[in-house]
């Protein structure tokens, strides 16, 4: 349809990167881009740190649960939701800000993502590729130690950056009768629906692995969601000041 | 530097829109530029409600805090965070779905923008405009009576959408030296960042308002920031399954 909506639409997550460094002019490029998103009320609460020295990206690859490609990756970005910009504004006009409950909470981390998303876009459209990694959420006080990151802050995942040395398949997608509704959450057969996504998302491991991986999409999301994911999140947003009350 | 980093960088929120509607085959575009966003582990934990009807439009433009542009929008998308698909998926493989963890809500949120930011920047690639409404959290159980949005779904926020009939400036951006930090969160004279970031802000409203406001970015946070915002999300999202024990 465009050149734009075409890239956004050959969105895969890139884990191999070759060796030549993001650089700076595009670096600037893509902080830009995020920062142009939209924030809530101008808040721009978020604060992104850009890690290129190796041993940093070592011992993040292995708070994130060990990938390996976050340590291999020429840029490592991690993004935090962040008040203390606010914090500091507020003060400047003497109010006290108060910071810990959900709603603070939700406008940090969704602001936090519109940024992401452009700045992941802007990247893929200098040529670069990367991935999303959640997994720093696995240890997220360890983050916070090894980075600095203050009260009032944390890391809610990072993007790895680089060059692409592989070409995955786009993966596909839910089918749009279950993600796309008009007027009204209407009742639709879901499971018919994912049934068909199952055969869909096994054809394209099939295909892929040359017949050695058949995994069906339900059978994933079962094999995730058979225990309580990263449990101690609650507790790590409270001590960080980020408390929901 | 590209085509669509010019265009990521002049987004402006839109809020006065032309009457001639999105035409179907844009909004298939932008549907499927949302979905071919990243996913935490595949999860596409979202759903989309694109509301048209004109009375739906307008109740919500009166549970978002009466703004008014939401029921002029041709289109007005409704961007819910959700676990029902996964939770259906779960259950074709007999496991029942712990939901009710910040976890799952920091997974859902998140998803969920990005699909959302892929969406604006399909909308802006085709000659779209539109505005991001956090206010739909002012009456969020309002807005799921409204939509019949089921439990284990919840509106994060919605984007009015249309043709353009208005041409704002861009805003000026927080500086980049406190939004963007190598390697450590190091710590800056955020006071004196902000101060001059006070300064540009004024003067841009000075030169859009002819010279009848002159707001400070520091101020706007502090008025904002006065009271707790949005106390009810707590309870609402502890009613809506979405428990953050």
């Amino acid at each position: 349809m465009n050149e734009t909506i075409n890239l956004l639409k050959s969105h895969r997550s890139i884990r191999k990167f070759k060796d030549n460094p993001v650089e700076p002019e595009k670096l600037q490029a893509i902080i830009e881009s995020a920062q142009a998103a939209s924030s809530s009320s101008f808040l721009q609460p978020y604060t992104i740190i850009g890690v290129k020295e190796p041993s940093l990206k070592e011992e993040l690859a292995r708070l994130s649960g060990d990938q390996p490609y976050v340590a291999r990756a020429p840029l490592f970005l991690v993004f935090c939701a962040d008040l203390n910009h606010i914090d500091q504004a507020c003060r400047m006009n003497a109010i006290e800000m108060p910071k810990d409950y959900t709603e603070t909470f939700i406008i940090a981390a969704v602001d936090t993502a519109l940024a992401a998303q452009n700045a992941m876009v802007a990247a893929e459209s200098l040529g670069l590729g990367g991935v999303y990694i959640g997994g720093l959420r696995n240890n997220p006080r360890g983050v916070c130690n090894l980075l600095k990151i203050p009260k009032h802050a944390f890391p809610l995942f990072g993007i790895c950056l680089g060059y692409p040395d592989q070409s995955p398949e786009v993966k596909p997608r839910l089918p749009q009768a279950i993600i796309y509704r008009e007027n009204y959450y209407n009742s639709l057969d879901e499971r018919a629906a994912i049934d068909e996504y199952d055969e869909t998302v096994s054809q394209y491991y099939l295909t892929r692995t040359r017949g050695k991986r058949a995994d069906r999409w339900s059978q994933q999301m079962a094999e995730k969601f058979s225990k309580e994911l990263r449990p101690h999140m609650e507790d790590f947003l409270k001590e960080q000041g980020f408390k929901m009350k």
